[in-house]
Formats: C-alpha cells, structure tokens, sequence
C-alpha cells in the first residue's frame, strides 16, 4: 500500500500516518520527494481490511492506492494452472469448449425435452432452463419453480445431458442442487452475498453470471465469495454489461473474456444471447467470445422463439443453433481447440 | 402498442399480425403509409405480456413499440395524488423535508447511540445504521448482524428516533422487521425479485434504493413488486449510478429526482454519501437534492470516520453534519419546505 | 412517424395535431385506442426534420416516435450489396481480410520504413502511422506534422503499402491528401461536423472511428456527412467506447461489429489496440473481430513499443504481430475469407 | 511517480527500472516489500511525459501511478485563489450568479431580440444563440452562419447584453470573436485539440463544456490547452454525460460541479438543457446546480418552443423562464449569493 501525502502536509501528519502503520505491526518507508511524499506500506495488509480507509481519513493524506489485487483465492497470482470444473465428465477449462443450450425458461416438458434432443444432437453438453426467473416486471412470467426443475430432470434422462438452471434466493440452493448438475447466479444476484454464500456450501458446481453493473475486480470478489466458502468449482461467465449503447440489449464486454481469464484461473465462458439481445447477433458474437478464448458458451434455443414466454427476441430456433455450432466449430478449430 | 413493419414485408406476415393481434381479442389498426405500414393494437395489453415478443418474432415485424408504462401501481397516471409513507408520525412525501443519519454500520452501542444523539440534535428524524452488510469482498466486516440490530433498537429507546437497517436476504425480513422501523433494500439488491416480494408482504415501510446499472423503469418496475405484495409504503431512493467517471464512487443522478416524483407518486430521497464517495462532496449534492425536489435525504455519520470499519471516506462527522442541516434548511426553506 | 397523445389530452389538442400534420402536406391517420389515443402520420418526412419536434411540442402530445433510421446514404435499406473501397488496389468490404498496420505515431523515418518493411512482410496491406496526434494533454507528444506525412511517403516508396493517417482539422484535409491514401477521422473528431463535411469533399477514402461516447445510430449519422457530400468510399471502424469498466483502457464493443454490418452496406473494421488498450488483449481480441464478421484490423505495431512516444502499452512488436497474423489467418480460413 | 513491480520480478529488470530513472537525472527509492516490491520516482517530472510509459514496458512492472494531476494551470494546486472571468463587466466565479440564457439556434432577428429583451428582464446577464449548429445528423438546420452573428450583434446593441455563441472549427475563430464576446466550445468538440489551441489564442473568454465520453481529468486537460495558449479567461460547462439512462438525453453530472471547483480554480457553470433534455427537469435541475456550488447557468430559451428548428423539447417559454429565474434567485440567497 503506498500513501501519498498532500502537497501542504505537516510534519505531524506524515508522524500520524507512520504512527498508524507501525501500530499495526508493519514498516512505513516513508520518502520525501521535490514534488511530493509518499509512504510506502511494508508488509501483510490482507487481514487488515480497515487500514486503508484508516489511512486515508488522516490529516494530510490525499490518497491512498493498493498495490495488490483484493481477491486472493480467484487469482491467478495465488494459482497458476488453469481449474477445470468437471460435470459428471463434462470439463470447463480444459482445452475442449463446452457448450450449454436450452431454453431460456422451462415452458413445459415437451419443450424442454425436445429442445434437450436437439441441442444434444448439435453438439451441445450441457441442457440449460429457468426454473425460477428473476424478471424486472411482477407481470411477466415468473417461471414454473419447483415444477420446471422435475422437467429438467425428465430432460436429463432422456438426454443424458447434465442440467444447469438458475437459483435466485438462498433458501432454494438445497433444492435446486437437488435436481440440477450445476446452478446458476444470475447477473441480477452478482452481488447478492447471501445467496453467493450459500453456493460456497454447495455440492454443485457453479455458473457465476457477471453482474451488469460490475467491474471485473467486483465479479471475482463475487467468485472469492463462493470460493472462500469451500466450493472451488466456478465457472464465470461474461453476459454483456450497460452501456449507453441502446441498439443492443446489453454490450458483450469481449475484452473481459482474455483479460479474466488472465487475471483468475477459473473458466471463463461467454453469453451471445443476453450479450447482444438480438438474434441475428448471437451467432457472430458467439463464434467471437471463442476466438477471444472462451471456454464455453451458453446459449439460449427455443422450438419456437416467436412464441417464448420470456427473452423471446433472442433465441435461436434449432436450425439456427445447429448451424452455430458448425461455425463455431470451425473457429475453435482454427484455435487450436475441440468443441 | 404500434407494431413496425419492415419495408419489404409481404402481404401473408401482415396478415399473420393482424391474426395474432385479433386472437389475443384485440383490436388491429393497419396504417399503410409510403414510407412504413403500422399496426396499430387497440385494447388493454396489461394482461397479455408475452404479446410484445410473439408480434417482434412474427416474420415482416421491424419493431414493436409499447405506448404505455410496464408498471403500474407506482405510476402517476393510476394515482394523481403524493403517497406519504408514515412512520411512527414521521411522514415522507408531505411538504416537510425528513432526513435520515447514522453510521454505515453498526459498530458498536457506544458509537451508535452516540450516533443518534448527535444526528438527532441536529435534525435528523430518522436513525440510520446497517447490522447486515452487503460488501464486494468477502474479507470485508460483514456488520454486527442480530446484535447490531438490538443495539438498534437501544439508540431508539434512548432518542426516540425511528430506526432504517437494511435487510439482505429473504429469510431475515421477519428478524429485520421485529426491530427496524424501516426495512432498506440496497442498490446491490435492487433486483433481487424474492427480496422484494418478501418486503411486499413486509409491515415495515420501504426505502428502495435504486440499482447502481438500473434504469428509472426498471427501479419503478421494483418497487412494483412491493407495492403488487400488497405494501404500499415505498419510499425510492436515488444513490448513484455506475458510469464513466472515476472521480467518484458513483454518479448521483440528479436529474432522476424530479424525473421520478414526475413519473410516480411515491416519496423519493437523495443519498449523496454513497452518490459522490467523498466526504467534501456530500454537503453541496445534499443541497442539490433538495434543490431538485428530493422529499428526502439519508447521510452517513460517525463519531471518528477515520476509524469506521466501512465508508470511511464518504462518513461525515457530528459538526459536519450540523453544517449540512444548517445549510440544507436553508435550501428547504427557499424551496418553500421545512426540515 | 407515429405521435402518441396524453391520456388527458383534449379534443382541440389532437386538432392541431391532426393540423399540423396536414399543413405539412402529410396524411394524419388517428386510432382511439382503449388506453391510448396515437396518430400515425403518413408521408416522407425526411424533408422536414423540425416535424418531429413540433409535434412533441403540441400540447396533449406524450411522445413522438420515428420509424425510419435517420441516415439515409449509410443504410442497407437504400443500397443492398455491400460497399467495396478500393485503395491502389486493396479492397475493403470484399471478402478478404485487410489489415493496417503501424506505429501509432510517426517518430523517424527509420522507425516508420523499419516498421513498414515488417508489417509487411508478415501480411498487413496498408500502413498506418499518426503524423497529426490528438493528445489529451497539451503536455504530451503532438506528432512531427508535415514532416511525418513525408515519411510515411517514403515508407510508402519503400514498400509499395498505401499509407493511412489521422487528419485532425479541416484545413489539413488537403495537406494530408497529398501524401496519404487514406485519410482517418479518430473517435474523438466523430462529431467534429466541420471535418466530416470536409472530408465529404476529399478523394481519398476516409477511416471513421466511432466515437467513445457515440451511440451506433449517431455512428451512421456521421458517415452520412461524409456520403452526403460526395465522398462514398467510407470505412467504419468500431475502436472501443466508455464504459464503467477501468480495467481496461475501452471497451471493444463486438456487437457492434455484425449489427453495423447488418445495418449498413459499408466496410466495418475493428481497432483492438485502442478498444483494449493493453497489449495481452490485442491478439484474442483481433480474432474477436474477424469471427464477429469485421473486414479488417487496424493494429498499432513498434519496433520498440517500451519506447514509444504514445500509446506504448498496447504496441505490439513485431514478432508479436507475426503472431497475432498468423493466428488471425486461421480464423478468417476457419470462417470462409482469407486474409 | 510509484513503479509497482511484478511478484516474481528478477533482480535486473529493477535494475533496469532504476537505470531508466536515472538516466532522466531523477532519483529511484526502492521499497523491498514482504508482497510487493516498489520504486518510488523522486523529481519532476512533467517535462518528461513518456517516462510513464516507459516504465510501463519495462519487463518486471506491473504497474505504474502518477501521484500528481497531468493538469497544472488549471489546478488548485497552482492558483488557490478562484479565477474571476470578466465579460464586458460580468462576472464569472465572483459570489454572484450568472445566468446566459437565449434561443438553441439563432433563427431570425426578431426571435432573437425578442428573447434578449425577455430573458434581460428576468435577470439574465448574458445571451446565448447558436450561429454555427453542431447537428448530428447532415439533414437537420445547421444554423444561419454569419448571418446568424449578425443578428446576435443587433441584439446586444437592443439590449446592452453581452453575447456567447458556439464556435465549431478553428478556420471560424477569429470571425466569431469579431460579433461574439464569449466563444463556447461545445460538447463535441470538447477534444478537438486544434480548434481549443486557436481558441487559446483568442482575444475571447471561452465556455468549455464537457464531453458528453470525458472525464474530469480529461475535460480539466481540454481547459489546459487553452490555458497554456495564453488565455486564462475559461469558464468550465458540466452539461451532461452519456450514461446508461434513457429516460433523459444525457445525465447531468452534480457531483462534477463541487469537484470541479475543488480541483480548479476556473468558474463553473450549469447546462441544465442539455444535461436533462426535458423541460420539466430544466427548473429543478438549474436550481440543484446553483445548490451544488455552480458560478451560473446556461439556459436555452425560445420565444415558442414548439416551433424552434433545434432543441425543441428542451427550451423553456419566457414565462417558464421567468419562473425559473425566480425560484434560482431564492437557492441562490439560501446559499448566501446573488443572482
């Protein structure tokens, strides 16, 4: 940590500061430049989460600026080789890309399991469907619940396909581990800390949505959450983030996907569907996020998009995703890599 | 609703519009113009959501656009007249201006009710201080949790002064409620739809707090989860939003304060502490809150904001705070109102 | 354009509406909806671009919304087939990927030609290099000016590559004609309508970057100065926009890549250098952009990038661009074009 | 300047740091951490801009962190004392509030001079009118050009009112301050480098508004160019930046208006048009402005609205106007200043 001193600062103040870093057991150097002084902070800061704000309020300081990253267990720094997250033998992070479809909420079990056949036929690993939907409005469609993750059950016997589906409050993890191979937070629950606390018990893996708001810092504090909590199976996932841009839903930060994966050892996979809201989009942004080094997709497939009961603009029918995933292929081919 | 057809539409998705539109027993206008043909849907649409998607996925449709509000029971147009949300006879929404102070946490009995003696004397008719505390990091204090709530409840005893904690998960709304006279939804559960429909069953007022990437709609498509739960006591509250600018924590948007009295009926109040992150920042856009018309306000006090285990930098002390409510009475009082 | 009426409006209100439409020239078709009343006004309005706002500004008018893009000459809607620039023989918008490459500003002409020779040599087509430097600070390098138009000339004569620069100024536009092939407007000049307009008159292509604050539609509206005046052979290149994220220096909107394309018959090229800003990003985020759909890259190259008088932390050196070239063939292969 | 090297840094390439630092003739103060290792840069710096950058790239770095603003004559740090902007005997950053106030675009004689009278009589001490129109798009009304300046000149000599008006392009500079006696430099242009160093250059004092993508720091460096030309008269404009909200045409930054004034010592002044785009909002938004610490307004006044040819929903009518001016002048008097 290194504080940097007012360019008026008195004699006292910088002895305060000094003062304050010595009675937490750590060395000050503190050195008195033409233009300015700063005082460097040697030594364990990590248990000490108050001194920077401590620091900072003292008389005399005009900043104070950390020199390490405040997640620790999500960084790369702390482990080099990249985690694999295993679903009963699907493996995130590892060279393949892995990718999860399905509608966007379970509508019924025909739909769900027919779409299951049809995204498994296409090359998909995983099934994906909402159960229980966060929607902005109380009038839309709030999903089947308990109801919708018997469905994708039925779909997971009928396809073999492992299950992953959103859990939005922490009373329903139990639950929802129950009958799903891997639960999902969702962008809207980025920072709900009670509910990443809960998935940090957990016995499944999880899918980490970035929040739509969130820095990339935050969104592997969010990780550190679960991570801390004993459960090291997260997987990230870039979902697009507000801008001002109004022509798409939302802007799929491809920047976050090589930089995050950079940064953490966790599998970093990519979401066209919510990243551009728009169907013709999908497609193009999908094959970009694995040009970019995701290590996965989700993507949202419907029999009948025009008559979704949610996130209908942006869902693939089946010949749209069959015909994804065979460029998509192609791309990760050209990268060296198998989907 | 307008539906937009694409240029080159044919005669047979025309058509298919105007089916869908008469199934769902509506009424369908074609507008055949030189440049565009509009359909125009005549009837109530409040109870068809899915209406939207199914016309946008219909082949030929460029665009669908919606004419009236997704929400409701938060706008002006259903209810003409200020809702005032009453607690414990302190009223929000009437002419007289309230504001809220206390500590970002609860630290200690000591330092609050030391607290609410000060914020007290100066003017603040509601104690704020949070017990459960929503924190980007996991190795961030996480509050005192029940036993900040019982110190609560102490500072109450012995000011008088009502009292607002936050609440973060589902489960402790009835925890929260048996000891806070006001439950707060915080910018990060914003969307946290289990959470709000928990408070619309709540018997505790609302203080919603508006997302930090939410839009205004989307803020008042919230507090309709409240209101649909059957409590009508919301009271928003504009925080700051996320945008470009590093200066600041976050970006108080001004402009949403007179937009949103504008849009709905509910009270709406100002926090410039967590709007700006910076203590000399806090007075000035306090006053421009009231300025703009805010029925409201929440500040961050503490005895020694050094010392504070989180907000250090944007907590005001006790003669601070007495400046602000000098300064801001006088804004109240150019402004026609009281504080 | 469809003008939608208060839900109070009165009889006289919609009257002058209907009015003012007809003393326009224009056919006024109103619908009485059950909630809302709207009236869709039939005719080209593109004639008269104060109707929009006359309208909104009628008493009892709630909103008024277009229907039609705004940008004419830009839009696939007027012009079908994909727009081909043609520079001394290097087709952009054809089916094979061009790449410009350079340092982000002309230092000496053993720097440009050396650099030249190299991007060449591993497969860029045209050379870029900024002799004019719009800087931040007025304390930061501005460019060698004229003197760096003639080295880019020589490397030019050296190599056989067409050269590309920044104009900055309506009066340079001739000057920079003389020597460069391409003229670019950079995102901080995107609205500078003065050097759009200009430009509009040159007979050189033109690169125009969208701005940093600039919405996709306000993109096209841009290009439309240019096209308007009688320049058509534009090339749009998305260079990242201002988010909330700091990590990285902006953030490469990939969306807008297919969307524009879809949108316009233009050629669309992608800027990883600046839309990251971080040399590790620049190569995944290049395949990115030729996955996503883009007809090029503009890349910033250095032979030293440590000592380079701007942008220094996104240059790549050579061997880096050999690499990122060749990684970026395979996917423009894996996706049917060559490179 | 703090040069943060990588954890497993080698030992010659801090050798190689503190080389670089020398070799400008500064001092290097390394700091062996137990987490980290730091060099502090001890000397001036400012001449030397690329040094930043060069440490940056130097191989062992992580990062690298001014500890002074880039700015200089612009900043606190430099001049305590507030600049005072004199304009024909008006004053901007003294105690007392100015407003400008006129029609968006100059669109005839009598328009104009019928809004000078008006606005003088409400108090206004400025006039504002756009002559050269900076529009989006190529089809809409891009101002009267000379013409208009003419007429602003007839109606300063009506009404005694000294004249501001928008100046878009370098080549226009001098012909603006012949009929002007303030250039602004709009939202667009706020970094276009040649058109702020000619206007460094000019006899005027300049109204600099923020980008609608720029930062503070960024907007306080566009002020630097014009301040290192040698004219100190800069009056700052916060008039909106583009956020993710699209309820308003822009998001007017309140927290910008304190800030800025902390870290400069030039007057500040409010758009309250622009920076909310809805009429409804001018009035609360220009009274929280004045609140938050602005030296003035700017407001768009027009003798009808609806029928002005730019700007239209955001203009106020003389009544409003008066209106608006009444209700500033009490905040204005709340906060001990004159309007």
């Amino acid at each position: 940590m290194i504080v940097i001193m007012e360019k008026d600062y008195l004699k006292k103040d910088l002895n305060l500061v000094i003062d304050r870093i010595h009675r937490e057991g750590l060395r000050a150097e503190p050195i008195i430049g033409v233009e300015r002084t700063v005082v460097a902070v040697v030594g364990d800061i990590t248990e000490i989460p108050e001194m920077k704000s401590n620091l900072e309020e003292t008389p005399g300081v005009a900043e104070v600026q950390r020199i390490s990253t405040p997640y620790k267990l999500s960084s790369r720094q702390v482990q080099k080789e990249d985690t694999i997250v295993d679903v009963s033998g699907v493996k995130f992070g590892a060279k393949n890309i892995v990718v999860i479809a399905g509608p966007c909420a379970v509508e019924s079990e025909k739909q769900t399991v027919e779409t299951a056949i049809a995204v498994k036929k296409s090359g998909a690993k995983v099934l994906r469907g909402g159960a229980f939907k966060p929607r902005a409005s109380p009038y839309s469609f709030q999903g089947l619940e308990k109801e919708g993750l018997k469905i994708l059950s039925k779909a997971r016997k009928e396809t073999g396909l492992p299950v992953a589906t959103e859990v939005i409050s922490p009373e329903d993890v139990e639950l929802v581990s129950e009958y799903s191979d891997i639960l999902q937070i969702g962008a809207r629950n980025a920072q709900n800390f009670p509910l990443l606390k809960k998935c940090g018990k957990a016995k499944r893996p999880i899918i980490l949505k970035r929040g739509l708001g969130e820095t990339i810092e935050e969104w592997l504090l969010s990780a550190e959450y679960i991570l801390e909590g004993g459960n090291k199976n997260v997987i990230l996932c870039e979902r697009g983030i507000r801008t001002f841009e109004v022509a798409t839903r939302f802007t799929l930060d491809i920047d976050a996907i090589p930089l995050t994966k950079n940064l953490s050892h966790l599998p970093v996979i990519g979401d066209p569907s919510h990243g551009t809201g728009k169907r013709i989009l999908v497609k193009p942004v999908a094959k970009a996020c694995i040009a970019a080094g995701a290590d996965g997709l989700i993507i949202e497939v419907h029999p009948n998009p025009e008559q979704a009961k949610s996130d209908s603009p942006q869902q693939l029918n089946f010949s749209e995703f069959e015909i994804l995933m065979r460029e998509v292929r192609k791309i990760a081919r050209a990268d060296g890599r198998k989907l």
